[in-house]
């Protein structure tokens, strides 16, 4: 069975950017047989700020959109960093087998140091080693990545290869699933983003899909044509129209043609309203039962800690540390 | 209780360096009632190195050595790193807390990768962070250490105080206990080490010391002085005698006299061998209980693990990272 390890840093609740991004693509790989790891990266939180903020609600929120997106939790692992110490021993052998030079040289951490504003910490200095030990402790066949995290990928792979080449068999390199994901942008035309302040929640009443949609920006030509390059914000509200309904955002584009932005809005609120109530429904039920996220995450947590354990016994065996 | 954290890395056998440097001193604070934690950090061996080396045998052969120098195991908590995965943990809350800019210029790191020979690993970079969940785990108040290790403390004061100011009162800035501990040399006139291969091991038998002791270099006066500056050798052998019988290394030299290196070096040896005597007989019969150490470590490690996986609640908690 191919295995799967994936997640997000718990920073907010997820947005249509993230569903149509890649928790789509998830729920997808999941029911199509793989084996799902999803890990809830607590600790990453504060590698680009000082405060991890209401990470407890945050937690909560993003296991409630997964279970509204569909994820399955009896057969997906949902589990958060902090509740698994054996995966963060797996950073020492692992950090020794990485120099200072590969991890100063990583274009997307120094993106992420440009974006955070402050110096770098050591944590983002070392993230992607940790993000080695998040894939290499459940054995994660297949990471489903975006562009900007090949660097972080291809240093796992190295780490697999080095460790298996000084100390023997025991970890294979996971392979990329490059996903060609849609980049959907905020009602402002930037990428959306819960730090840009611009995102659609998908935990959101049909009324603030709404009035969002209806406050986008777009621009002043009123014959609509897809033109992802010249007309973003336009561009953008027919590919979440078409992201909804299945229909290529040329058609839409063609159906709404002068009838203006205006029309264009309420065409794609209507898919998103659409599209998105029974994700809503669902996600309204599971948040009323008490105790279900607890329950998701204790059961999580005891299957990653239970991996990470048998993983830190064979790599105390293989690097000879056993004394006992 | 006053708590101590020292240690050190299984490379292999403890030699008289360490036994009149660090170890006799540390045997003097558990007798006047300090309680006593000794890391053995096994995973640091590799921040130097590829090869862990043989590195259960190393971390029984140290064992041993404690018990023969007088730690008292039974008021002592003996562990390894490999066996406390709440401690690593300690690592990600603590990265973020330091600057890969302060983590870079530790002077310690840079005399230790200048010595390596090596191109610096991740590992080597982070370890004054890895320190401080050593020292921090536990709640040490004091910790020995020499002048070089110096800059590792006040990382983890800096750490323990940033943790604080940023998330409530964990931990205390454990206090530096900085012995002037003599510096031994080894019998080719360089600071006795493992890595340079001239160390008396605290193991030896009375035969290979006095043939150790017979071989140390010298020069050619045969006036005995006490001069460590400009008769470094003469001055060792002296030390040695001294730190073995308690009476001063100049009056050693007077007793010594015109009767040059030869008999300096008899009286050296004969007050190693009896000063030594009771250490290895004891080391002996420890050796030969099947399952002592395994029994010690296995103890240490559970009251570490305690101790760690409280902390690490302590530092969830705070930090706002409890879901279940």
């Amino acid at each position: 069975m191919t295995r799967m390890l994936t997640g997000e840093r718990p920073t907010g609740p997820l947005h249509l950017g993230h569903l149509f991004g890649t928790v789509a693509n998830r729920v997808r790989l999941q029911q199509s047989g793989v084996e799902t790891f999803l890990v809830l990266a607590d600790y990453q939180v504060i590698t680009d700020r000082e405060s991890p903020g209401d990470i407890a609600s945050n937690v909560r929120e993003i296991v409630l959109d997964y279970l509204a997106a569909g994820i399955d939790p009896d057969a997906a692992t949902i589990f958060t960093h902090s509740a698994v110490p054996a995966l963060h021993q797996l950073m020492l052998p692992f950090l020794s087998l990485v120099s200072a030079a590969e991890l100063e040289r990583n274009p997307t951490v120094k993106q992420e140091l440009a974006d955070s504003g402050r110096s770098l910490s050591g944590l983002l200095l070392t993230y992607p080693v940790h993000q080695a030990a998040d894939i290499l402790f459940c054995h994660a066949d297949v990471v489903p990545v975006g562009r900007d995290q090949l660097p972080h990928l291809e240093i796992t792979r190295t780490i697999a290869r080095r460790f298996t080449a000084r100390y023997g068999a025991c970890f294979t390199e996971p392979e990329a699933l490059l996903s060609e994901a849609p980049t959907v942008l905020g009602t402002d035309g930037r990428k959306m983003s819960k730090s840009n302040g611009n995102g659609i929640a998908l935990r959101a009443t049909a009324d603030e899909t709404v009035r969002a949609i209806r406050s986008a920006k777009t621009d002043t030509d009123r014959h609509i044509t897809y033109d992802p390059a010249s007309r973003p914000e336009v561009a953008n509200l027919l590919l979440l129209a078409s992201l909804c309904t299945g229909v290529p955002p040329e058609v839409i584009a063609d159906e709404v043609g002068s009838r203006g932005s205006g029309h264009l809005k309420a065409v794609t609120a209507d898919a998103l309203v659409e599209h998105l109530a029974p994700l809503r429904a669902r996600r309204a039920l599971f948040a009323a039962e008490p105790g279900l996220v607890a329950e998701i995450l204790t059961a999580g947590n005891a299957h990653a800690n239970e991996l990470a354990d048998a993983t830190i016994r064979d790599v105390r065996e293989l690097m000879g540390m056993v004394y006992a």
